[in-house]
């Protein structure tokens, strides 16, 4: 059986104005991963006080992964990964508290614990195969951070077999502000009083000086689930890709599987950076393009990915009911706001 | 949509010695409600350490309700009412805390505010039917406690239309301590100042003072679910018609449902206390009498009801295969234990 898996947490790097496009207006951005998880888990919201939409009108990837489960049906579980603001989903709690803005000096002091609850967590979970997704907003930002701190992105390969390459650095905006990022990774470092690849194979020191509580919770989670024989695809863009530089930095070689969208693959060189981490990836177009309808937004390069969007899609992939997404997502749209103009 | 609610919480009152037969060893009893949620989210222990069962080695009530849902396929949620060990389900939060022995002075003072925490859940919900169930070890205790708080059992008329008559009140073991249970009350009376009846109409007052967490949170819950037009089924016994007391004691006057077992059943007058709370009465018997593995236990009177048991049979029933309960609950066990011998 399959059960997909949403790792839910904030922090607060996202405040940096400029990072992240989850979320129209900043002071709803913390609300995004709690409302995200009530669309997944009930197809409405319970708590949480809006649908998530960019400042566009471009809404949440979750509701796709919603329309997706209408559609398949898998069973769902939400894991706290430092959630600042209330849900009406039902939770796991593995320890984690919101990440503070990676630019103070121990931003994430939970990371460790967090990590080690997740992996127990992974490898108690009963099902065969788990796809696993994020929802953090700002977590570009720290998935990059990771990366470096573990030697990727150039400064240091992280395997000893082979160089990563270029790291697959996505963004929820159509312009990706990589500049702002690198300069509040650069921060960060000095911060942290690390250097770029010193947390080599150290992946719970990458994850607490440089990232964020979601990606301490899928690391850890993922490697429990792979060291107990359970298949993983890990349903995502950058987060997901650096998820899988810390499983592997951990010592965990079971194969693993990365699933994105065509717009995430759009924006970067997916392919060798999964050879790097000796991932299989998958690749699934949901059809958005040339749509009248705020989905179109996705194709013009925004959001592309979150909440497991690109797992979820491969679900629906291998369901044969990748058709009815676009049409099904609108519906989770318009049932929970109303309508889903702009 | 129907969606099974498992209320899960503690009370310190189970830890009078004689009151409940939830688990063999003592030390485990506070396991009891975690396993419980983890039974029926995931069909296995994932944090819990052991599958609940009585010290003559009847299982728990969960993995019949379990064993339902693998056969009907009800969406599920768990809502922390005061849980005390770690449980690997997730759960909702309202602001519930472990209730203390009703012998004390203030034994649940997070009742009010989980009360009107579940009722905006409750309200929330986006489902056409909710199925209510609860586990708290020492619950019957409490329930019966409640109801003379309210003015049940004959001490004052509940409702101004009528007598409640006796209130049933069924229990765990097949002896029922129920001369304990008076006494329990009765010190519970006069350690918050109380009198019999004095709590009418003022169900908060008689939860926080002679009840329990889990009982605060149901009937918040139904009485939310009710008033936003959901239909509510209250599965179990004495626990859920104290629930029901509450409810009509908050002025409520929905169309509500008890479904409970043949076991509950056959241990009181079901109809009249129905009946008096203006409640919907269903019995199934799950066809446990006669068979020759621990399920037998319940026929003899073990047990009798609990997470939702009454109501997930009454689903089990409405689609036609009741007939597979027996076996799938020894089959939930089994997989659980590796045996489910005595």
């Amino acid at each position: 059986m399959t059960r997909f898996v949403l790792v839910a947490g904030t922090t607060e790097t996202a405040r940096i104005e400029g990072i992240s496009a989850a979320g129209a207006d900043p002071d709803l951005v913390a609300h995004t991963p709690s409302a995200d998880a009530e669309l997944i888990e009930y197809g409405h919201l319970v708590r949480a006080p809006t649908v998530p939409v960019s400042p566009t009108g471009c809404p949440t990837p979750a509701a796709v992964t919603r329309a997706v489960r209408e559609q398949v049906g898998f069973e769902t579980l939400v894991v706290d990964a430092g959630l600042a603001e209330p849900t009406g989903a039902p939770t796991v709690e593995v320890g984690a508290k919101p990440g503070r803005d990676i630019r103070e000096a121990d931003p994430v002091p939970t990371a460790p614990g967090a990590w080690v609850a997740a992996r127990e967590l992974g490898r108690a979970l009963p099902d065969d195969e788990l796809v696993v997704g994020e929802t953090i907003p700002g977590g570009t930002t720290t998935a990059l951070g990771v990366c470096r701190a573990l030697g990727g992105e150039g400064s240091q390969p992280p395997r000893e077999d082979g160089d990563a390459g270029e790291f697959p650095v996505s963004s929820s905006l159509p312009e990706n502000p990589i500049d702002l990022k690198r300069r509040v990774i650069d921060d960060a470092f000095e911060a942290s009083d690390l250097d770029p690849g010193a947390a080599a194979y150290r992946p719970k020191l990458a994850v607490r000086f440089l990232g964020d509580p979601a990606l301490a919770v899928v690391a850890g989670l993922v490697a429990g689930a792979l060291e107990s024989g359970t298949d993983v695809i890990l349903g995502g863009g950058t987060q997901m890709f650096a998820a899988a530089a810390l499983v592997r930095h951990a010592g965990v070689a079971d194969p693993l599987t990365v699933a994105t969208t065509t717009y995430v693959a759009a924006d970067t060189d997916l392919d060798s950076a999964a050879a790097a981490l000796d991932c299989e990836l998958v690749v699934t177009d949901p059809g958005f393009a040339g749509r009248d309808d705020p989905l179109a937004r996705y194709a013009a390069g925004e959001a592309k990915e979150g909440a497991g969007m690109g797992g979820a899609l491969s679900l629906a992939e291998r369901s044969g009911s990748l058709g009815s997404v676009a049409d099904g997502t609108l519906e989770v749209v318009e049932r929970v706001n109303g309508s889903y103009g702009p």
